[in-house]
């Protein structure tokens, strides 16, 4: 049963339904839902929630407490400091991180807890690196991605582009999602690599416009705070770390916790 | 003890450790090992590997039984026939379905059994539309995913491009992969969410001999039949559903389990 759960994230299954998998009589389905209940929370990887009725079933959401998100992101903060990581632009280069699942599912379920109480209907994200972001956090919610891309390819049947502007080195750039892609009326959750002044988000959010669909909130796994304020053209924003200075001569950065971790 | 498995995939873990985590002795942890090794053997969802002596341990490896998977297959072959999905040039529109985490983490578990037994350091795709599937078959054999750009990016660093011929469209194309992102000597699995004569994934395979790597496998999700056997460049892959006709003018299209269900 344990498996079962952990393996359907956000899916409510009816306790009939446990009852006939596992060929035992409700009652004492109910009671080891109750242990497993007690282990989830004490080892903190979730929580187990019981709807009752005749619709009614349990759900599991996977969390991260606090104290162990904030213990791995030092980690992750320490390693995104290394100097050859710094790259022309004030950008760090963290693809390689990106790279790893382990990295991958500790930050999924991040992005997870701290938009647990949202309703969302669809991630977005924009290719390339914030690609795997958003999947790891959509596998902790239960719920599809969609991808921006940064060209129009003839997969895709009739897109949605527009032109917005990089914030921070102001060039005009070109974003375009298939039609067909996204439902009007949804409710998004933008999750994404790197923000600087926030451009492409804004970017996504215009074009989230276009789709009729709304903001349901915004995940960063880094933020620069190498912007000026006026230059900020986000406030509402969840990060995860902070990249708060960087020499390019010495290739010195430092990189710490980010707004997730004072709310 | 399940959980712990369960969320750390391919990972060996010492007797000692769970016995220090849950604060019993080394032989009952041996026989909760031994239950949750049939449990997992009978549900079929993936072998426990017990190794002996000193550095020994016990490691789960996710797998899916070929029955479940052929089942699982049908249903995403008669999703693909959709005639909607048809586009020019006999391409199947899936972009939605491969934002969909349960499908992902369904065909991860696929490959995943496919590869079990092969060596394998890193899976490589090429954006976009490969990445979701190399992240669910990496976060089932727990290694990382490097990501091969169209395009070259600024944050990457210096990289290695090289231009390929697709097969199909007979078009030159350029692709690039960082050079910090891939160790010289590396085995690698390709992935790849659609194969018509395989000349993207010769790209990728002329790539890894420039970072002097080789390639342990190659898995598609789809490949198309509509192939003059001449032209495939490709001979030893593992498809899991294969594009047997298109017809454009009724907007038909045959989709049927691919070779992994004969070998």
């Amino acid at each position: 049963m344990t498996q079962y759960l952990l393996s359907r994230p956000h899916t409510l299954i009816s306790l009939t339904a446990f009852a006939e998998r596992y060929q035992s009589a409700k009652s004492s389905i109910s009671e080891d839902l109750a242990i497993i209940k007690e282990v989830f929370e004490e080892e903190g990887i979730g929580d187990l929630q019981t709807l009752a009725g005749a619709a009614g079933g349990v759900k599991y959401m996977p969390k991260m407490r606090e104290s162990v998100a904030l213990d791995i992101m030092k980690e992750i903060c320490r390693e995104l400091e290394q100097p050859d990581r710094v790259l022309p632009g004030g950008y760090l280069y963290m693809t390689d991180m990106l790279g790893q699942p382990e990295l991958l599912a500790d930050v999924g379920r991040m992005f997870a807890t701290a938009f647990a109480d949202r309703k969302i209907d669809v991630i977005m994200t924009v290719e390339t690196k914030g690609i795997p972001l958003a999947y790891a956090t959509a596998a902790c919610l239960n719920i599809p991605v969609v991808i921006v891309r940064r060209d129009n390819k003839v997969t895709e049947g009739s897109a949605v582009s527009i032109n917005y502007v990089s914030g921070s080195t102001k060039r005009i750039q070109t974003m375009s999602l298939a039609r067909r892609a996204l439902k009007e009326q949804s409710r998004v959750l933008i999750i994404d690599d790197f923000m600087k002044a926030g451009g492409t988000i804004q970017g996504m959010m215009d074009l989230l416009f276009e789709f009729k669909a709304t903001v349901a909130g915004v995940g960063v796994f880094v933020e620069s705070g190498e912007v000026e304020l006026e230059e900020r053209l986000l406030e509402d924003y969840v990060s995860l770390a902070k990249l708060t200075a960087v020499d390019m001569k010495s290739k010195q950065s430092t990189v710490i916790p980010g707004n997730y971790f004072k709310a």
